[in-house]
């Protein structure tokens, strides 16, 4: 990975501040919903948002764990653009291979996160990405599969930040970087 | 998008037949699934298969279309790949701005799948890519949003055909292209 460059970061900060579409009411009343769907639109700024994100980790890594189903856009992009490979960390019952496998809670009831057992060697590094941090919930329950399988964890990366949600203090790490915060 | 190269063709061809990964009874007894996760996860293959996805289509294009979930993977890495932007079509319910809607059949009961109405500008060319080419069905319905959303298609690519379950036949295309066939 190559170093910062003031101009890359700019140049995704400016893509995510100009083309994130703020929705009022979606999915219910009183949430104020940040559709990324116009960055990933938009060829310039999927690839400046793709490096940057590939170009925040801490030291090299062996591939980027995306999580279902957003995830797995820009985590993939950035796979691309960096040229390593691509970890899916898929909702519960998709992976056909033995998984791991995290709960986490939702607003009510819980769901899971599953990761093949076998999908990297232990000891690879990973670069977990995601567009949106907001509570920390899956994020945190991806971290836990990324240990669980022996994984080196070499960041994580996300395109937006919802500050005031407090998924930064939650997942409780040094490494976790956002290109844009609201 | 350069012209195809029997060596980028043999590269993804070969780096498909090695990895991927044939799970009997998954996910019911009676079905062999293909698993391609392994192809994701190494980092020369996801390059190799993107490459040949993003160079599939008939002619230039806009965007490259993936289908959720697992179709976001290989959709996102040859937008990537190929300096175009990304056109996620989603399940019902996920998408938060006005949509267009189509249906389509399951085993048991129907699903749908959604298109924003504005993703890109009508007459856009978009190349659909997924992973796998079964029946059809969810590839019809995207095919139907994109000509709803008034784009026009520059190719369907996926990276493998199941060539026992019709999808080729359903889609009666000439511009469908599979980089593995079993």
């Amino acid at each position: 990975m190559s170093a910062p460059s003031l101009d890359r970061v700019s140049a995704a900060s400016e893509a995510l501040d100009r083309l994130i579409a703020t929705v009022p009411g979606f999915p219910e009343p009183g949430i104020l919903f940040r559709d990324l769907t116009p960055v990933l639109a938009d060829p310039d700024a999927l690839r400046a948002v793709a490096s940057e994100l590939a170009a925040s980790a801490h030291g090299p890594y062996d591939a980027i764990a995306g999580v279902e189903a957003r995830g797995f856009a820009l985590a993939a992009a950035a796979a691309a653009v960096s040229g390593t490979g691509l970890v899916l960390i898929r909702k519960a019952g998709k992976l056909p291979r033995a998984v791991y496998r995290r709960e986490y809670a939702l607003e009510y009831g819980t769901a899971a996160l599953e990761l093949h057992r076998d999908e990297l060697p232990r000891g690879s590094r990973v670069l977990l990405v995601d567009d949106v941090l907001a509570t920390g919930g899956t994020l945190e329950a991806a971290l836990g599969l990324l240990a669980d399988a022996g994984l080196q964890v070499a960041g994580v990366s996300v395109a937006l930040e919802l500050a005031a949600l407090g998924g930064r203090a939650r997942l409780a790490r040094d490494d976790v970087r956002a290109i844009a915060v609201v």
